[in-house]
């Protein structure tokens, strides 16, 4: 059997052990969930910021979450363990933390749900997660069945640890009348006006149960007793003793004995999650908690998820890749576009970026994302560093760092929007920003945007980089205010051009725009260009770096991607950048962001030398920079080396990439490990993090890169790039209404769409609610 | 065998299961560790800012330690693992992680150092922990002994997990040539400034061996593999595989094989703490890795300890307080002088009264504090809410939230101060303060303080109260700017006596502040005595609390305490206070601070009661509280139920109340579960914290209220306050530069020293240096 069996539908995982980070996540409008195939759980809501309903046995400091850093024994889970009462054997499903041998172990992550079915000898335990869509909290159904021979009594026990709630106040009890365990507390505070704000908080927890336990135990320390938590006292007595916390940390545990004759079996439903009060877990519990309950909320949950539509559908020599932007790609795209990440204050980049893929999967979203950050421009042209999603909402963290990147986003979201929509109209929408108050059009405020950028220039015409752009650790290049950004004057030229192009296709007058662009890209010629690939940059004290010269972060990937995307690099010089790329940044795994690693601090370089060498910015296969590399490879048709790496952006579909790098291809990570010269033993792991700039630009590539199908004003134009290894391809395109079936294949070149063999590459007068039947040789 | 053992020098338990946070605590200038009978520990050191070394294995929420929220399998410790190579069965000692039952166990806190003896099946393991005296770390010396009949093989594995590091940058590996394990981060951050700030920071971990290992593991992950830390794969294998830790959480693992011969010994020693570079772990390597460097150490440790000196030595029918009253608690009192509870903004209130205790082991220590106190004093006279340690230092967390009381504390730790050292002089000490930069004498500050607190009273007279008095979390009685706070205004009371007092004893005319104070205990008595005891203030809205009206929060006992120091009360009011106590504030493990004790939020009370009842400030046992009553008891000459309250301050001497109240007598915690009548099967829980005004108070009480050994201008004053059931009690008193032997017997009463019986009860002309022979009839 092998590890991972993997399609559109489901992706399932047959060991336990094998790949112990490998997980899948669910998430609706107010919360998400990442569930390890082993049982543990890293989960948050929005109230409006993000909030934790299981925690750890600590006080965590405030973070996203941290996948790749592991878990342990304590890490919050859920877990539901098994015990023969006859022989006192036990299991715990999934798997944490008893890790009992299993006969056989599936996990299996679908897009609307996470299954697990777990064979012991003579038993079958099946569980499933789901979500509802309206409220923030988890479904379980839990299906036990005796698959022996012979007659057997088993308790079963869910068992989900709450950990340290708070220190002001915590405490947990069963109440039958609510119809479970209610964990209460008070957010920690000290300031009165914290009072005011909490007030509002979800500070119980709940576990409801549709069976009525037969006992209860709600205090963490005496669930595990002396046995701890993989052999907990607790379970292994006859019968638990309703112990009520007061004060502790709590579980929310409890016992049901059950006697089941051969092939019976029984049932049980539980809901878990934050509760404001009393009112709202009866609300919960007759929405939620019953057969229909669960059915339905399953269905619409299912519906939600669906309703991230997809922009193609594939069908090619790869099933590993077909499956995966089949079903998984936009589904990522969708968790992006619709949750903002669970930030209140999503970066501006990253906010804009995020909405190039909502163009595919739901183009609304996308035209709202634009409006909003529009509307938080500041009256300079600039663009904010992030982007508040209430009013109150603070910019924390890296948005409190000043960085020069965020104006860029705009034109390359504008152009991806359009292409896909022909909604020109939008550029004369009238925008008022917070900071003025004033009411602008969309068309002027890109425009303003784009004239920051071009005054935002030091004597040589390139950008200031100030604490960063979009290398957010790139801190102390020109934190001094004279430090210059080489990838984001590229990045800055590119989208001067796309805006120009923009404006002459809308019928204006784009030029200015258009030799602004020229300026950059010669200006790099001029100054950064290193003979092989162009430098990353020039610091407060003119040192060029991310050149020749340097023994670390010699080479840096996004200058070279820009290159190629802004017209910078003539056919020469591209050539020499793909080579230097391929000699000394690509690995099996991807393509390298920057090379070598840093391996100690560089001063006039900044934070990123400080991160582990492979890790993150600074060297790691960094999937965001490497999409923009194979974006931009597409733009000047290199499509076998863009399909090379495309392909490495996923784990599988071989047992030895799997366990390489522990994930499996139900998303694409944030990165992984690089330095793959300097630290070839760690290389290719997964961070495991699931939030990444990549997943827009990725079904971009594959979309508009290698399947050659772009919106233009007139239609769809058709330029397939397969790579060679391909004889044909069928891919479905959903456009602007209409449905386009296309068939590529090797041959003699030329378009016939129903027949009819059309002159171009352009298919034009697109009627919504038509299928064309569309034929590609190439 | 009794669980515990306890004396003077050395506190025994017996059992690794029966009080699993039972714990003893060990400092030195630069850290603290808390180290549990089971092997858990909390443990930081000051850069200046307090830090980790070893940390739990995510992101941990900054805090000083939560011992009373208890630990879990992956808290932080320091393990011994031991296999036996022939059988394969393994332990760990103290007891954590593997739990494997043992023949004998001994947990042994000593004032200047932690043991463990443990005895297995044929193996002794003795553990040593001390701290040398000049740097933060930790020293490890393991003995393994043969204690069977044949020879052994055992493999020996410290392993020391090191948590998550850092999300930056984190790895670990062995340095043969530094001698150890040499995990390496970089302390996260985001903002150019914290680069330069951290700088200094000491972000290497080293776990140094005096013998070389055979092999080692650095990756907690690997270490662990399937097997989990109670049976770590790495230890079952038969050898480590020097794994090195690239970007993943860190375990400082050795392995050392051993053949014992019968009755055969090895020692091993371990160094164990935080380094900044290589120069500072070869200079800590050579300094103490040897056993002549293990000596030195615990020689000047042992010094170190020792020059908390104390101010008696009693022997009483009492053995059990006796231990520790003559050794355990000026320990206390000496770690809270000398560390400032490892905070670099101590509350000037907390910072104030340690001091008080300084005033019996290190009198220096408390001048100091004074002085230190004094000059950030405001330019009003007001006190500040924290006291800033160094150039730099910010006022956090509690310290931003504006409390009234911090200008009380001055006068109460003067009185102790001059009373027990007769520096009269200190008042002439001129003080500069950081906000004018004027130079005032001590006395006009003092003075200065005192009429603040005067003038911030209400048309009534009392103290408003603003966000909080000593009772910290009341934070919303007064935050409109008009509630009062009723033991605010009486502690004023006290305060300007005691300072008039002392004005007079100077020579000096203090007849204003006397006045005062007289007429602040008026408007007390008008507006605040509830018929049978006082209320605790008048909130915003001009509603008094407290008070029997009052369903929850009816009574509280600091107004009462500090109404019998005043002089409030007159002797029909004290009775009636002293029996609504009794009745409804005390329990078997003290005497409550508020009952009954909130079950909800009160907004015209605040945060406080928002804790869970019957802890902290709502309602504990909170001994900071109920040492002032016992002191003020003793004020007016109530010994049977002062020294009642006292007694129960202290764990033991029997099982049962060990049991109960989990926690060894070493230290007395900040509080007691209590809430007695609302939970009872929660109330005497220790908190475990051993930072708490009570240590103070309690040394004080013990020296001048039960034994009544009170130093004052003449001299020392004995009125000793004996229980009945003490026929006798023999005391040595060290008290400026001289020693009185006391011997106090029950019969005729009088007072005879070196066999003269002395008129009145004060020894006068003390020589320093000299011997006194003190009978004391009572």
């Amino acid at each position: 059997m092998s590890l991972v069996d993997f399609s559109a539908d489901r992706c399932t995982l047959t060991s336990p052990t094998a790949l112990p980070l490998a997980a899948g996540f669910l998430w609706n409008p107010h919360m998400m969930i990442h569930m390890t195939a082993r049982g543990y759980t890293t989960a948050q809501f929005m109230q409006p910021e993000p909030s934790k309903y299981a925690r750890a046995q600590i006080m965590e400091a405030k973070h996203f979450m941290l996948p790749e850093q592991g878990t342990y024994a304590h890490h919050p889970g859920r877990f539901f363990y098994v015990k023969d009462r006859e022989t006192g054997s036990l299991f715990s499903a999934p798997y944490e933390p008893v890790r009992a041998p299993v006969d056989c172990f599936a996990f299996e992550v679908t897009p609307a749900d996470i299954r697990w079915t777990i064979d012991r000898p003579g038993l079958r335990i099946e569980l499933t997660l789901t979500l509802p869509v309206d409220d923030a909290c988890e479904l379980w159904e839990v299906r036990l069945t005796n698959t022996g021979k012979r007659d057997r009594q088993v308790s079963f026990y869910p068992a989900f640890p709450l950990g340290l709630m708070s220190w002001m106040n915590q405490s947990a009890t069963h109440d039958p009348a609510l119809g479970g365990i209610v964990a209460d507390c008070v957010t920690p505070y000290q300031k009165i006006e914290d009072y005011f704000k909490n007030k509002t908080l979800k500070d119980k927890v709940i576990l409801l149960s549709e069976q009525a336990p037969l006992a209860f135990e709600t205090r963490q320390a005496r669930f595990e007793g002396e046995g701890g938590l993989h052999k907990p006292d607790a379970i292994m007595a006859v019968q638990m003793s309703d112990g009520v916390a007061l004060y502790e940390n709590p579980i929310a545990a409890m016992q049901f004995d059950h006697n089941l004759a051969k092939d019976e079996s029984v049932t049980h439903r539980f809901l878990f999650g934050p509760a404001f009060d009393e009112a709202e877990i009866s609300r919960l519990k007759s929405l939620y908690l019953s057969e229909v309950g669960f059915a339905k909320a399953r269905e619409a949950y299912a519906a939600y998820i669906a309703a991230g539509t997809k922009a193609i559908d594939m069908d090619t020599p790869d099933p590993h890749l077909d499956a995966f932007v089949n079903s998984w790609l936009p589904r990522q795209v969708y968790y992006h576009g619709d949750t903002n990440r669970l930030s209140t204050d999503p970066q501006t980049r990253n906010f804009l970026q995020d909405a190039i893929g909502s163009v595919y999967v739901k183009p609304e979203t996308a035209r709202k994302t634009l409006l909003k950050a529009l509307s938080q421009q500041h009256a300079n042209g600039s663009m904010p560093d992030g982007i508040r999603m209430y009013e109150g909402a603070e910019l924390k963290y890296i948005n409190t760092v000043p960085h020069t990147d965020h104006s860029v986003w705009l034109a390359l979201l504008m152009e991806a929007y359009l292409d896909e929509t022909d909604d020109y109209a939008v550029l004369d929408e009238l925008v008022s920003d917070t900071e003025t108050g004033e009411a602008r059009t969309v068309r002027d405020r890109i425009s303003a945007a784009n004239q920051w950028l071009m005054q935002a220039v030091d004597q040589r015409g390139l950008n200031f980089i100030d604490q960063g752009d979009w290398n957010d650790p790139m801190n102390m290049v020109g934190w001094k205010g004279k430090g210059v950004s080489g990838w984001l004057s590229l990045a800055t030229a590119h989208s001067l051009r796309l805006w120009s192009q923009i404006l002459e296709r809308d019928g204006r007058d784009g030029s200015a725009f258009a030799s602004a662009a020229k300026a950059f890209n010669e200006a790099m010629n001029t100054h950064l260009w290193d003979g092989d690939w162009y430098g990353r940059g020039i610091t407060d004290d003119d040192v060029k770096f991310g050149v020749k010269a340097d023994i670390e972060g010699r080479i840096y990937l996004n200058p070279q991607s820009f290159a190629l995307m802004s017209g910078a690099a003539d056919a020469g010089k591209q050539q020499r950048m793909v080579d230097a790329i391929a000699d000394q940044m690509e690995t099996p795994y991807g393509v390298e962001m920057i090379a070598p690693a840093y391996t100690h601090m560089r001063e006039d370089v900044g934070r990123l030398t400080q991160k582990f060498p492979g890790v993150a910015e600074n060297g790691s296969v960094y999937n965001h920079a490497a999409i923009f590399y194979i974006y931009s490879l597409y733009q000047v048709n290199e499509p076998e080396k863009a399909f090379e790496l495309l392909r490495k952006m996923l784990t599988g579909p071989n047992d030895e990439d799997y366990l390489r790098r522990g994930q499996l291809p139900v998303f694409v990570p944030n990165y992984y490990r690089g330095a793959h010269r300097q630290h070839p033993e760690a290389s290719g792991r997964s961070s495991h993090l699931f939030n990444t700039g990549t997943a827009s630009w990725l079904y971009r590539s594959v979309i508009e890169g290698l399947f050659g199908l772009k919106g233009c004003r007139e239609g769809l134009r058709i330029r397939p790039q397969l790579p060679a290894t391909w004889p044909s391809a069928q891919v479905t395109r959903h456009f602007r209404g209409a449905t386009f079936e296309v068939e590529i294949t090797r041959g003699r070149p030329g378009l016939t769409v129903d027949g009819q063999t059309m002159a171009g590459d352009t298919i034009t007068d697109i009627v919504a609610g038509k299928t064309y039947h569309v034929q590609v040789g190439v």
